[in-house]
């Protein structure tokens, strides 16, 4: 069986690398074999919205899935030959505009955001008056690594942040003042069962998650997160694997996005879960049984963000794994990860401290 | 760094697939690309012998190793370019003759099988005389799985195993009543660091491992095991995985063959270690920090031979993982394998008997 990825990125090289040893076959649609994917794996050579290479793509896959959200869901309809595709689109759909998701959360029950949809100025100003400030001008569609967003503090700061994004869809929401950040991931096999990892903490700096530890919190949001996570896989008869990740406020979950995909931090699933979340994600869209997503131990992933540390220096701390995902460096670049597992949160904390210190001082400073 | 491969069978393929996140490339020599190898990583498509192949392998490859010890010494020696060959040819050179491997274990204090060198039918007259029956006489290279090895138990075995084997080198031994077959597994990196692997119970049928318990036995039999292991590496100044296969006999270690690389029996470090015996045989060769060796539960390895079971059928038994190696089916080939890991000794050990008994029935009957 061979799986056609759409976007050959880090996320696409860890489902093949994951995938091999399942006995199935990869093939890639990215701009070169350059990408992280087009190392490990056969890879076709142009946009990913090239409609003749999609169909190239599917002709020659058994089924299709993506590394990357924006992908427009147009390119991907009607393709010819017999694959599958998976997540399904309409679930893609509503991940990739920031208004049907919000939509999709709101009809599910899941709690959000307030929000108002802003495609003119007179409509940003209608939604700071119902929803007041501070807030987050975000656009609907193509934002990532805190790309796309502008914070709204005072009536002064309106202005300029229409500017700077005003010419497309907007959305318009509160800010919350969170306690925490956490994922929830959750993966749908094809015969509709359902598993989920623990909650992750997440840290972000400057819109880039920096650190992830699981597992995380207490029963009760646990319990919520996976709820809110089966509501979503069920209404788009999900497959594969689906993340969402929230707020804590006064110890409740307020959904902030969802991601269609593999997702940053379910990275420490690799080392740390009985099955990883690339391996269940692949294993979904092929149709197999999924694997367990029991934790082993305690882990934590650390993102190595514009440039690689001294790999040598850090493959001597027991317990660190270490991921290249063959990228050139470049400021803001995701370039690999860091994986610590050990036997309690105390240790793994200690750890993280240590290799923070080492390869991310601002987030370092931050957390300890 | 890219680490040449002079073989793309499964051990080719499993090293890639463990070195690609720690950013290392590969670059495989064997005949054609459908090898296991070659599925993963780019290939020079010929003979494992070919003197121009392996000079533009050494000349493109920054250290080179070998999933395979039968590859003639000469025909990596005095290659073109910088690489560094790992293991060093010496270990090769004697683990590929069973003579120079029992003198070496001589040498080293190492107890082993009392044995003669054969070269005529007179030796082998004067072998038996001297060690007796019953024995086993083995061709002194390239044998493998049980191949090139008939078993003497009575005079009247004699003649026929002359006429099967007796137009090469051989070795006798005696036949060596054992409790258990083990394996100890080594890792020396190049600044001379050695960290061992729990040791793994072994049970072969016609010749061939079928599966793989790890971690076995008492502290006593592991130090033996590892002090052996220890002497070789030092007395080759090794680089690599390394391991020694032993019989255990009222509760003695008696050596029987080592291998120059990562072994089917390390195959369960890959989710049953911290870090796997691929990861760390190529972190040494390498020049980087060996990863810890520490077992992560119990484990288990059963070999698929021949043919591949039902997939989804057996992806369904929690805590099951599934490695193909993309090969065509044969008999007695090694296609792929099993792993097994639970928190206990016990959970695993029933999980293996449900699990033999679909998949390797025969093994099964001798073992429950």
């Amino acid at each position: 069986m061979t799986v056609g990825i759409v976007g050959a990125g880090q996320l696409g090289r860890m489902m093949a690398l994951a995938g091999y040893p399942l006995g199935l076959d990869f093939l890639f649609l990215d701009k070169d074999a350059k990408t992280p994917g087009g190392q490990v794996a056969p890879l076709l050579a142009g946009e990913l919205t090239d409609r003749k290479l999609l169909g190239e793509l599917a002709s020659r896959c058994d089924v299709l899935t993506f590394d990357w959200e924006n992908i427009p869901v147009e390119a991907l309809e009607g393709l010819p030959g017999k694959a599958r595709i998976a997540p399904p689109l309409r679930a893609l759909a509503a991940a990739q505009d920031r208004l049907a998701e919000k939509r999709t959360f709101e009809l599910l029950g899941i709690p959000t955001t307030r929000y108002a949809s802003v495609n003119s100025r007179a409509d940003l100003d209608a939604a700071i008056e119902r929803i007041g400030l501070p807030g987050v001008l975000k656009t609907r569609r193509l934002g990532y690594d805190g790309k796309g967003q502008a914070v709204l503090r005072k009536p002064a700061d309106v202005a300029a942040a229409w500017e700077t994004l005003g010419k497309q869809p907007l959305l318009y929401e509160n800010l919350v003042p969170f306690q925490a950040e956490v994922s929830v991931i959750g993966v749908r096999g094809r015969d509709g069962k359902v598993e989920f990892y623990p909650l992750n903490l997440n840290v972000h700096r400057a819109g880039i998650l920096r650190l992830t530890r699981a597992p995380y919190g207490n029963s009760a949001l646990t319990r919520t997160a996976q709820r809110a996570a089966r509501r979503v896989m069920e209404h788009f008869d999900y497959v594969g694997v689906l993340t969402i990740e929230f707020f804590v406020t006064r110890g409740r979950l307020i959904a902030n996005e969802m991601a269609p995909r593999v997702h940053n931090s379910g990275h420490w699933t690799i080392e740390g879960a009985e099955t990883s979340q690339f391996e269940n994600h692949v294993r979904a869209i092929a149709g197999l049984p999924l694997g367990s997503t029991r934790a082993r131990g305690h882990s934590a992933m650390i993102n190595l963000v514009g440039e690689l540390p001294d790999r040598e220096l850090l493959l001597a701390e027991r317990g660190l794994h270490w991921h290249d995902y063959g990228k050139t460096p470049r400021p803001d670049r995701k370039l690999g990860h860091i994986t610590l597992n050990e036997s309690s949160a105390r240790e793994r904390d200690k750890a993280v401290i240590r290799v923070l210190r080492r390869v991310d001082r601002a987030t370092w400073i931050a957390i300890r």
